[in-house]
C-alpha cells in the first residue's frame, strides 16, 4: 500500500481515513470513562470510539474488545501510552510517602503496594501491541511519546491507521517524520495528562488559536485538534484553524455511559472554567483537572515528587477511597477549560447535537 | 439614548457598533508600538486603529490625537490602564534593586529612579479621561479594572463606545454589569500583560477555544476575541466559536508602522511558539513575551517582586539600555503564542491579507 498516496488523499479527510461518518474522535480516556458502552455508542453514532488502554492488563484490553465488537459492527480505536524511562529515586520516594501518610490515615487508606518498572511497562506495551495485531484493530493513537521505528512498520504491515500526540509544533512534525498517519493537537485547554513528551511542560502549555494553524503550516499529515472542543461551535472553529477534526474528552467524559465517577461528572457540571488547573500530584506528570484539597495540599511539593507513573501508584489507593466514600476532596477531577459547556447527556444525544450545531453555523466576517 | 436597546442592536455586527468597515481592532499595545501611522493606518484600511495610552502623559496623548487626526478621518480608540491600588512594600523594593543591580553593572545602565504613586496614577487616568472627552472621542477601553460607575456614567453622557477586557466569564460578566458596551476577551494565547484584575494570574489562563464559547453563553453584550490571532483563519474561528471581531496584537507589533523596536519585530519573526512564555519580572504584573536572559535570570525571584508599576519602573532603564546597545537579553520582548504566523508587511498589507483569507473560508462538518 502506498502510504504517501493515501495520506494526500486522505489530508482533507479524516472520515475517509477513518471509515467513520463524522470527524468527531472520542478522546481516550484511560483509568475507565472509556466504556464498551461509551465507545460503541459514539461509534454507532457516527464517530469514532476509543478505547484508552494506558491502564488495563493485555487480558482486559482484549475482553474490551470482544465486548465492543458486540455492540457495533463500526470501526473503533485504541490508545496506548508509549513507555518512557524513569528512576525509583529513593529519596523522592520517601519524601512523597512522608507526604501522603497523614491522607492515607484520614481516609483509613489500605494500601498494597507494587511500584511499577520501565520493563514492566515495556512488555505490558508489546502485549497491548500483539493483541491490537491479533484482533485486527484497524486504528490505533499513542500518547507520551513516538513508537519506535521497528513498532510503527510492523503495525502498518498490518494496515493499521497510526494516530500520534503532539503539543508544540516541534512534536507534530516528529510525528510526521514517525510515519504517523495523522496527529493529535493537544492544545493548553486539554483535560487529563498532557502528551508532552519533548522538553518541558509548562512552556508547551499553548492555546489551540495559537497551536492549530501554526502545526497546519508546517505538517502535511491531517491534523486532529483537541482541548477545550465541546460542541459544534469548536469543531467549527478548529476546522476554520486547519485541523480535519476534532477530539473530544471532557464532553463525552459526563455522557450517560461514560465509566467516570458520578461524583467526578457532577463535579464537572458544576464546575466554572477559573476552577481548571494544572497539577502534578496525581501522577508525576502534569495534568489538568478540577481543583481540590488534595491539589491545594501538595501544590508546595509538586517539583519534588517522584517521576510518572510512580506517583500515579502511590495516590491510586487515596483517589479509590475518596471515591468510595463519596468524597471527591483526593480524587484526580481530570477536567479540560470548558466545564460551563458540558452536558448530562447519551453519547449518541450529544453526537446529534454537535452534529446538528456544527453543520448550522455559516460564519462570515 | 437607550443603552439597551443600542446593546441589543450591534450585538452581532461591531462593525456597527464602531463605525467601521470589518470587525478587526488593533489591540491598544502601550509603550511606543502604536504610533500615529500605525493607528492611522489600520482606521483608513477598514479596522479600528488604538493608541496605547497606558504609559502617555496627557500632553503627549493630546498631541498624539491630533497627529492622527491628520493621517485619517475614521474613528480610532484609545486604550487606558484602569489604576489599581500597590504599596511599596521597602523590603521588596530593596530585594529587588540587589538582584538588579548586576545587571544595571553589566549594561552600564544610568538611572534616575522616580518611583510612581497610586495617586499620581489616579490623577494621570482622570487627566486622560478629561482630553477623551475634549477631544471628542468615540471609542474608549480599559484594561487592568473597570472604572467606577461615576466615570462610566460621564463617558455615556458624551455617547463614548466602552469597551472593557476580561480574562474570565465572571470578569466578563462584571464587565457587562458594569456598562461596558463591549468586552474584549483575552485569551491565554495573547502577548503583554495580562488584563486579569479579579483573582490569580495563573488560574486565569484559559484558551480561547474554551473561553470564547463560554462567555458568549453567559453575556449579551458584543464579544471581541483577543490572543494569538494572526490571519483570517483566527478570525473565522473566533466567529465560530461567538465573538463578533477580534483584537490583534503581536500581528500589528511587526508591522512596518508599528513603533517596536526593530530588535523586538525580528525576535518575533524568528521565533517558534515554545519559545513565548509567561513572565512577572519586567513589571510585577504577569504578561507573555519571548524567554530571554532577564527572564531566565529573575525566574526564582518573581513571585517575591514588588508590585505593577512599581517593578515597571525598576526595570525601565535596564530595557531602554538594552535596546539602545541592541541586545534583547533584557528587553521586554511582548508577544502572543503565533510568532510562526507573523509576517512583515505595512497595515494596510496585513488588513488585506487577513480580510481576504476571512471571506475565502467557507468551513463544512
Amino acid at each position: 500500500m502506498d502510504i504517501k498516496g493515501v495520506e494526500k488523499v486522505w489530508k482533507n479527510d479524516l472520515t475517509g481515513l477513518l471509515n467513520i461518518n463524522y470527524p468527531i474522535i472520542q478522546a481516550p480516556m484511560a483509568g475507565g470513562p472509556t466504556t464498551s458502552e461509551l465507545v460503541a455508542a459514539v461509534s454507532n453514532a457516527g464517530g469514532l470510539g476509543m478505547i484508552g488502554a494506558g491502564y488495563m492488563s493485555p487480558e482486559q484490553l482484549r475482553h474490551q474488545i470482544d465486548e465492543i465488537r458486540k455492540l457495533t459492527d463500526h470501526p473503533f480505536g485504541i490508545n496506548l501510552f508509549v513507555p518512557t524511562e524513569y528512576t525509583a529515586d529513593a529519596g523522592k520516594l520517601q519524601a512523597a510517602n512522608t507526604l501522603l501518610q497523614p491522607i492515607k490515615e484520614e481516609l483509613q487508606v489500605e494500601d498494597e503496594l507494587v511500584l511499577p518498572t520501565f520493563e514492566q511497562d515495556l512488555k505490558t506495551f508489546q502485549e497491548h501491541l500483539n493483541v491490537i495485531i491479533e484482533e485486527e484493530i484497524s486504528i490505533c493513537s499513542f500518547t507520551f511519546g513516538i513508537p519506535s521505528p521497528r513498532i510503527v512498520s510492523k503495525l502498518k504491515e498490518y494496515s493499521i491507521v497510526l494516530i500520534g500526540t503532539a503539543t508544540t509544533v516541534e512534536e507534530a512534525v516528529m510525528n510526521e517524520n514517525a510515519g504517523m498517519d495523522a496527529v493529535v493537537i493537544q492544545g493548553s485547554e486539554a483535560g487529563g495528562h498532557r502528551g508532552t513528551f519533548n522538553g518541558q511542560d509548562r512552556e508547551s502549555l499553548i492555546g489551540l488559536m495559537s497551536l492549530i494553524p501554526q502545526v497546519a503550516d508546517v505538517i502535511s499529515i491531517p491534523l486532529i485538534a483537541a482541548g477545550g472542543i465541546m460542541d459544534g461551535r469548536g469543531i467549527m472553529a478548529a476546522k476554520c484553524l486547519g485541523a480535519i477534526g476534532v477530539q473530544m474528552g471532557t464532553a463525552f467524559l459526563v455522557c450517560e455511559e461514560s465509566g467516570a465517577n458520578t461524583l467526578h461528572k457532577e463535579a464537572i457540571i458544576k464546575a466554572s472554567e477559573d476552577k481548571v488547573v494544572l497539577t502534578k500530584a496525581f501522577s508525576g506528570k502534569m495534568a489538568r483537572g478540577l481543583h481540590n484539597r488534595f491539589i491545594e495540599m501538595t501544590k508546595p511539593y509538586e517539583e519534588v515528587l517522584p517521576d510518572y507513573p510512580l506517583q500515579n501508584e502511590l495516590t491510586k489507593a487515596i483517589r479509590k477511597t475518596s471515591a468510595a466514600k463519596g468524597t471527591t476532596g483526593h480524587m484526580s477531577l481530570w477536567s479540560g477549560q470548558s466545564p460551563r459547556l458540558a452536558k448530562k447527556l447519551t453519547a449518541c444525544e450529544l453526537m446529534n447535537k454537535i452534529i446538528n450545531e456544527a453543520e448550522s453555523l455559516h460564519p462570515k466576517l
